[in-house]
């Protein structure tokens, strides 16, 4: 992907791997130029040196004293600097890093020595004994491999088998576990300069500790969490020397708190979704801050977008993988990514697919209906991946099974009251008739003040795009939450038992300088929701086919009513 | 481009081209398998097809013999269908099959003989001996080569002389010139089943018979033409048989007309701008297409997106190139694509520029600082080729060098007298404040009653995402604009000589059912225009964060009140 990036610029790439046909050399024709060879071999990195001026890697388990060397002693470049992986490629001192730049992170202690004892008095010491902690391998660790969840002093000598195995004797630190609701990331990119600029937050799911599906951008309740994310991730990388991209993975905590669990010196899966979702993706950001030139935009320029790695399976066939590609290309804003790998073992990553919608509700059921086609692993028995797990999340307003609402609602239908669901109940109907994701539900104003507060602050980054708000008589609720959220709020004036409705007419409409509210007709419930896809056609412009269908639909009603008092005289006509 | 979309699906592609270095062959590591070679070259193209179980082309210049020889006597299939190809390589054959097929056209009439007599006989007998014509060779013509434009009997020499050098003796044909006020593309996927998908209608923009600048979607007055285009070009390509991607050029004429230019069987420089904007790119959907799998969906996944080619200069270095792709560098949304060709020729393709944006404004004023850097070339001086020429094109209602409008408005403030605007002026205040690009104007529902049809019809076409109408006393423009526009229309009741406004505030909040219109408060100008920003915040998430800052704004003023109260004393405040 690096390289289908550096072809637009009419780079020249030569490449080292093991694999004389890996999948980035089949992307060029240097093949008489690539080398092949270990990232860990110093006679091939100082090979690939001489045919380069610009060194980079993408994996930073690699051999970082040769690196030293190639930028001290010649002059070819190496970015993301050396010193930069040397301080990430072991975890522990990442860690330490971070924390004496007051970075928040989860606690994490060395252990003297790679044994079951050193652990045990580590948590006695540190931890004040409480289990379960995280095991971690200082090094060689990615994708869950150097991980260990110890959950009892008695699986101490399990963890720490477990981890010499897989990570070698590099060492291990425990960590504090985390309470986490939700895993997010954040790409960031950093210039030669030390400019430092962010994509979105995003959601990332792990399955068996691999990243398997990631949603962009990260919508929650807590409508500060984007933004503070971001930051975390920008301050941290800030820290480091050199240029290039960043991922950078957090944990989002019950509280809003943000722990920063680790980084990775290089474009990263949960940035993947880039490539078609933003204005610059990480792998061209890349290229840019590595070639000293301008930093390119990070926005989204989709609503939202949805990523699902293809991860070989158990039995090894590229069968399962091949089945999910064939399913993407039958679903509408699929972009399917095969990586041309030769072996197909259990959870290797051969490919990925990017689906890019007009609104999370769309993009999420369309990766549930992938997701429908993995067999079921040890962990998705035990939990939906894709479930939303956490109050911070943006489940609406609303319990489990909730029989009135989308979980990813583009439109909010409230009420002051239940006596006013006989006029809101249109704007419902009008919002399944358009196939727009709604939530409809109770939010006084007056006799529920804080879940006003509450709904109408977090609306715009649970994803709601408009708000349909129902009143009589003092009728504040509409004007109430239009005070207190940037979104169009329409305000619908339900007729009380006196005034004729006026009353409500006049405590909506008349809202003061700074806060408008769109007004419809007393009790026009129908038009409120027909409002509200005008509205939110801003975004969706297919909706405007939609609502001049249902404006023909109008036409012929009456036409049709025509043609009846003519038919029958108009002394006759009962209506049609 | 082909190549990389290819690269997703993991297929293999060998490549067949006159150059041992190509472009498409830097981007595979099939160098040992390519073949050098010319495209009509029996030996070379059946070499190709010894190698692959499926042939396509990407230029129909071709050796069509072989290729029919080669889909009878070997099971590689060939896509596009040979016949296709030989149909369309021959541009006057071309235009006698879409005649027969009854698809618009300008008559067209081939020259019995390639000489001067032969073009004044045929102009007197075919075309009443009216100048000026375009005289077209029919065989090896594309980017305007094999094009003259006669103004008179005078010029036929020069006019026979020169198309014989460019294109041979493959026979002339002389088109009578369409008065076309607009150039339009639409990219056509032909399944091997017959089903045949439009993407959207672009305009295009050509430069001394160059394509230079495209626009996607194409916005018009006539709210019909978008449909009618792509209508055009699905007919079209249904008389043809084989699967691929077709270009469909057409002519727009002033009268809303629509006439098929050109038909290019293959990938097109008008539908670059797919693989950054649409679901499924141009490349993308032709393997579908040729691979007999499921198309992808063709929409637009951005609001806006404009491409702007990269062509060689009089000076013939490459300089004049990479600063438009440097200056690309900097600019939000702008994607960079070089092609790795070797030598820079006066006109030659090196690559292009595709800029998505969320309006057409942003996508217009960003191609505009490409273009700037452009050298002037003779039709350039003339004229700018980036100008809108035509009133069917969305110039808004307005003059040229109307100061109270811009020429892409996402916002439309109209009002039903100039006495309305001293109340709507607030509301273009704060367009202008948020930097939304709006037009300004006066539109009566009771004295312009065909101009208020014309514009509330023409408005979505044009790029409006949302109308603001004031009005006084029976207050009928807003709503009688809501009922001829699915867009949302934001009333504001403006206070008249009697009734206190109550008359305004009634006549446009009471719609009937069916026809919303958001009404604000009376003489809400300042609330109709924040109304409008929150409005299009459904299609710009950005906005929302601005107005969060104007609510801070607010609320910063009030708190200068309290302390200016607490400050003086109650008994002296004279206001802030």
């Amino acid at each position: 992907m690096l390289i289908q990036a550096g072809q637009l610029l009419n780079l020249n790439v030569v490449v080292l791997e093991n694999d004389s046909n890996s999948p980035a050399k089949q992307v060029t024709n240097n093949n008489s130029e690539h080398i092949t060879g270990s990232f860990n071999d110093p006679v091939s990195i100082k090979a690939l040196a001489d045919k380069v001026d610009l060194l980079t890697v993408e994996i930073e388990h690699v051999n970082v004293e040769v690196l030293e060397e190639i930028e001290k002693t010649t002059n070819v470049r190496v970015s993301p600097s050396p010193a930069t992986i040397r301080t990430i490629q072991d975890k522990y001192i990442q860690k330490e890093h971070l924390m004496k730049h007051a970075i928040p992170v989860a606690k994490s202690i060395p252990l003297l020595e790679q044994s079951p004892e050193a652990l045990k008095q580590t948590v006695d010491n540190e931890l004040a004994g409480v289990y379960p902690v995280m095991l971690k391998a200082r090094r060689q660790a990615y994708d869950g491999k150097g991980n260990y969840l110890v959950k009892s002093p008695e699986d101490a000598v399990q963890a720490v088998e477990t981890l010499s195995k897989t990570a070698g004797s590099g060492g291990l630190y425990v960590e504090k576990l985390a309470p986490f609701v939700a895993e997010i990331a954040v790409m960031v990119v950093r210039s030669e300069s030390g400019k430092v600029v962010a994509y979105p937050a995003v959601e990332t799911v792990h399955e068996d500790s691999v990243c398997s599906v990631v949603f962009a951008p990260l919508q929650t309740k807590d409508s500060g969490i984007q933004q503070r994310a971001q930051d975390v991730a920008r301050n941290a990388i800030s820290t480091f020397t050199g240029a290039g991209v960043f991922g950078v993975e957090m944990f989002l905590l019950g509280d809003g708190q943000i722990l920063l669990n680790e980084i990775a010196p290089r474009p990263h899966n949960s940035g993947h979704y880039t490539i078609e979702a933003c204005a610059t993706s990480q792998y061209a950001n890349h290229l840019r801050a590595i070639l000293d030139l301008p930093l390119g935009a990070t926005d989204l320029v989709v609503p939202y977008a949805g990523m699902i790695n293809l991860l070989g399976r158990n039995d090894g066939s590229e069968e399962g993988v091949l089945k999910l590609a064939r399913k993407a290309l039958e679903i509408p804003g699929a972009h399917v990514h095969l990586y041309g790998k030769a072996g197909c073992r259990k959870g290797r990553k051969m490919g990925h697919i990017t689906v890019v919608g007009e609104s999370s509700a769309a993009v999420h059921a369309r990766i549930d209906e992938l997701s429908a086609l993995l067999p079921p692993s040890d962990s998705r028995v035990k939990e939906n991946p894709l479930a939303h797990i956490s109050a911070l999340l943006p489940s609406p307003f609303k319990k489990a099974n909730n029989k009135s609402s989308s979980t990813n609602p583009l439109v909010s239908v409230i009420m002051g009251s239940d006596s006013d669901l006989k006029v809101m109940n249109a704007a419902a109907e009008i919002l399944k008739k358009f196939e727009i994701p709604y939530e409809l539900t109770i939010v006084s104003a007056h006799r529920t003040p804080d879940r006003m507060v509450e709904f109408a602050k977090s609306a715009p980054s649970r994803g709601v795009r408009c708000i349909i708000a129902g009143a009589g008589g003092a009728a504040h609720l509409p004007g109430m939450v239009a005070a207190m959220t940037p979104l169009p709020v329409i305000g619908v004036p339900v007729k009380g038992s006196s005034l004729d409705g006026v009353d409500s007419l006049h405590s909506i409409v008349q809202m003061p300088r700074g806060i408008p509210v769109a007004t419809v007709a007393i009790n026009g419930g129908l038009n409120a929701g027909l409002l509200a896809v005008r509205v939110i056609s801003a975004g969706m412009p297919r909706l405007l086919n939609s609502l001049d269908e249902y404006k023909r639909g109008l036409e012929e009603e009456v036409y049709a009513k025509i043609d009846k008092i003519e038919d029958v005289a108009w002394e006759n006509y009962k209506g049609l």
